[in-house]
């Protein structure tokens, strides 16, 4: 394998669906956040993507079964609006730039294929306190008002990395919209509570934007 | 050279052989057990593997020749059933993940041509017990639990690192079946009683197979 | 995004413009004399470059709004001479040794489209005096001799690291002529002063060529 | 620069030119080496490589004028027999293992089309004895035993690391024949005398095989 491929599952329906990121980083925020949204849309895995720029290990099960880490694409087209939900294993090697490029661009262009024009990108940032604040970044000032009328804080702190900061950063390039929700943590350790916060910030956002 | 490529001695007449790795690693076992293995079925070197992801020095004998790092398969095909057997010099450095991936499908390339569908790698496991037991990670439930009928240990870890872990999770992508058995070692140094344990697991299990 | 990408803003009309860098680096004495001369010259951004060499994470503005890290291109064409201005937000990881002679020729293929043969590079140098020198290097004897005459100091110590180094040596290869100018700063952190005096070196020579 | 490429200053008549590498590395014994044998033959500089491979800065000469990091091949026609010496600025990072093998594989390319089939490399191996000792490794027994006589040990140490082992290995690959001479040297710093030794035995070596 000396290049990433997707191995579909099945072919979903989606109208223009969001495209939700959510992979392992800071306190696994997105992560967490973004396996809450699989279970309360129902979405199911349509595709797989394995690339070598993930680490060089299987994954085993408790029961041993193996699998090399992939990423994992879930559709949610029952509900209004449409989701597309990436969840995965691991990301690349911090060190490995390219390989984030070039992955973060193949994952647009799925999306894009499916008719994504709208990201939303989860992840975690470290914060000494203890309030429960969600940041949120976004491709428009206009965005990023909306956002902060709806309770989150302008993230102005000047960097976001990985699969997080640069999936909008290059949806932004393709003329996306999209934003960046980032649950404030304490620990490095997987932190539910956070992914808990951003997860009814999300919901909480998508009802409101369906009354108005 | 830019690319991996292979040299072949000879052209070997094999039937669904099962494809068997040994590379160096922890404690050296796998290499070790696949050197035994190679012995036992008298299994003669048909290919070499040269890669520009192999380490940027040459070898030299004893008696001051040189040669560059290199895979070896070795076929057997006096006995039942027929092995291709893989050995080698070093893996690729850990960091260079996309080689670990890219070879290990030439690799798998190479078997699958002469017929191999089922793979079983070797390596070894840290343990701080001086019990001399067998773990086994399966591409299915029903090969895992097939070896641990056997005396094996589910291994259920969480991961297995290089050659050992992937070549068994990519050929898992391509529909092979296959197993990972991981002898117990204590330390770093060359192991040759955890590799002797794997081998006699290995090969007393070849004989059990035959019969049923 | 697996190749470098430049965004066309407008097409400027340039006569033999002189190319200009400066990126970010020691004191980050180029990039601010850059801005400088953007400012000096009413230079305007024509030009951007995207690269999967540039570091993975996105710049957020203080009012949350985001966009990969990317080199800006500006051209002056009020003046004479005429300039284009390359200043940039990261140079890529000094590691990838690659990526930097794959960036730099890409960038002198983009000036030499429209019309350079000249370039010159800034930089810092860090010295332990107070003094605010500049030095210079340069693809020629006579022009080493020409700046030398101006003020600077001939710089003998060996390297110029980056792309400050490189672009010149890379423009050499090509049969352009150039120097490089190195302002002395007494530490890491952004200094002014010292770019202050590379630019109004710069200006001051600009001044004496139109007289001569 | 994506690519390394030859610059090809004039087009030396040589007949089965013994291709001889001296390239920077532990004590410099086989760049020392290689400047001594290019003056002793008065061999011409007829090529230069540049590569992406190579360090990212310029080398700057005293007089302030830079030019990138290079290889550079010497061809001497004059005496018996005909070389062609190839030494440099510096090698790729040994880090950067495809890198080594690649610019080997264009090295050995260019010898070839000279009609070299037989290499000497040159380096240095630490030892803490003040004895000069050159050791020898070679491509096949004959010559290991035959430099024996001349004086060399045979080196039985394991491995020789960057080009100087890499060339002569991947040399093999192609079926030509070669040796590698080490010279002892008890620090990192040039180690002029080490370097002479070499010389001294290379020459010595080249007499006595032409009254035989």
């Amino acid at each position: 394998m000396d290049k990433s491929f997707f191995r579909s599952l099945f072919s979903p329906e989606l109208e223009a669906p969001i495209f939700i990121e959510g992979l392992p980083g800071f306190g696994n925020v997105g992560k967490i956040a973004a396996q809450m949204l699989v279970n309360h849309t129902h979405a199911k895995r349509f595709a797989e993507l394995y690339s070598p720029f993930f680490p060089d290990y299987v994954i085993i099960s408790k029961s041993g079964i193996c699998r090399p880490p992939r990423y994992e694409f879930y559709a949610a087209s029952t509900g209004n609006p449409h989701f597309i939900i990436l969840t995965g294993d691991a990301q690349p090697s911090l060190e490995d730039v390219t390989a984030h490029y070039q992955l973060c661009d193949e994952i647009l262009d799925l999306a894009e294929k499916h008719g994504s024009r709208f990201i939303i990108t989860i992840g975690g940032v470290p914060t000494p306190s203890q309030e429960r604040e969600i940041y949120v970044a976004a491709t428009s000032d206009n965005l990023a008002m909306k956002y902060m009328e709806k309770g989150a804080i302008i993230y102005g702190k000047g960097r976001i990395m990985g699969a997080t900061g640069l999936l909008l950063g290059l949806a932004k390039n393709r003329g996306w919209e999209g934003i960046c929700l980032l649950g404030a943590t304490t620990g490095l350790r997987a932190d539910r509570e956070a992914a808990l916060s951003v997860f009814n910030f999300l919901t909480r956002s998508f009802e409101t934007d369906k009354k108005s």
